[in-house]
């Protein structure tokens, strides 16, 4: 990546039912593109399975590495949920009851039965600061750099912006597409020249084949708009060339 | 995971594309649910940017750690794709013309320009076995235990069976799935009791809902296909006494 050092993230996806290929995990995706917004670019992108020592040593090794840390998954109320107690074990933090949280819950599940499994959702490491669910019931909660979501992509999406006054983000990461009717082995020296001359541009050439025809999207990312469009009328003159043959 | 440590693996996505949140990656769950039908569990993905030193290092952890790699993206004829050179490089190996991939895209490319790009894409690391690719023209490879396939999901899907009598692997994961149409958090108690009872079966609960009801799908992984079949009665008997609450 070619942005800033200063604005990187990493995203910890937990579940076994993503590494089993049951579930195409779509958290990825909306998180990327909502911190690319913010400026913030996302290096690395791990996932693991429901293990205690798993989530331990990757959650150690990324927060250390990147500024900001999102988990998804695991926050629930079954014994597959293990995420929150994992995350109190790497900070070496108790594992207990947040008052708000339970208040939250206890308030929710009044008509009904309040058992183990919905208490569980209230216990978090010592000091979490919460992420209200509006929608549903749980709140998510972070600890210093590392945000805890669930897994469920919409209550993702709900929580998210909540994080927005949070992070200290960067220059927005600009991204911009050409849809060339050529395909990409055609232009790949060209192309390649045109990345040489913008290389505050990151330039990404990605084939498809539709109805048949083959084409290649190109798409270009950086903090740097004017570069960008100057960028682009290279790689438009570039595709005219290619297309009038 | 629960499974045999004998038949492990993982899979590097390699792609900005991915990481900025363009592209849903689709590739995890086609390979991990194919490799669990041969017995061979997905331990970790991991999604790395297109940057060598990345790709180098991620590699020489994965394919020390796993019994086999597979590794999407970066094989193709342009700048951004430096997969093929980032693996020769993490092998110690040379990065140089395979034969017959040359002689195979020479064909393909007869009555075009036979370009540096669409050369680029017969280079590989020295020993390189390879995939053919009966859709497209270039072909994907192997070194050791490590499968280097393309990025785009439909040739990933072509190549992937013609591993199957390369890979040693184990006994079939079979996996089960039961409907409740029961909150999670309703039954998590007696979820966690069933999960002690059949300690070799990996039981996940994964919430859902549908056309505003709530509902949980349980799943039920393992080799084991009898102890499945008593679980799974175990499970539906729990799911009747909640239904008729």
């Amino acid at each position: 990546m070619i942005f800033s050092k200063e604005f990187t993230s990493a995203i910890l996806i937990i579940g076994n039912e993503i590494l089993s290929g049951r579930t195409v995990d779509k958290n990825t995706s909306f998180i990327a593109k909502w911190l690319g917004d913010l400026g913030i670019s996302v290096e690395e992108v791990k996932i693991i399975p429901d293990k205690e020592d798993v989530i331990i040593s990757s959650l150690n090794e990324l927060r250390k590495k990147y500024q900001y840390v999102f988990t998804t998954g695991g926050i629930g109320p079954t014994h597959d949920d293990i995420t929150s107690e994992s995350v109190a074990k790497a900070f070496g933090k108790k594992y207990e009851y947040n008052k708000e949280a339970y208040v939250i819950l206890e308030k929710y599940y009044a008509n009904s039965d309040f058992n183990e499994g919905r208490k569980k959702m209230a216990r978090m490491p010592e000091g979490a600061t919460l992420i209200y669910n509006e929608q549903g019931s749980a709140p998510a909660f972070s600890v210093e750099n590392v945000f805890v979501l669930p897994g469920i992509p919409s209550y993702v999406e709900l929580m998210l912006p909540q994080l927005k006054e949070v992070l200290i983000s960067g220059k927005k990461i600009i991204s911009v597409s050409c849809d060339a009717k050529v395909r990409e082995s055609s232009m790949a020296v060209e192309l390649s020249n045109i990345q040489d001359k913008y290389p505050d541009i990151d330039i990404g050439s990605y084939p498809y084949s539709k109805e048949g025809g083959f084409g290649t999207m190109l798409v270009m990312r950086s903090t740097n708009e004017n570069k960008i469009i100057e960028c682009k009328k290279d790689i438009e003159k570039m595709i005219h060339v290619f297309s009038a043959k």
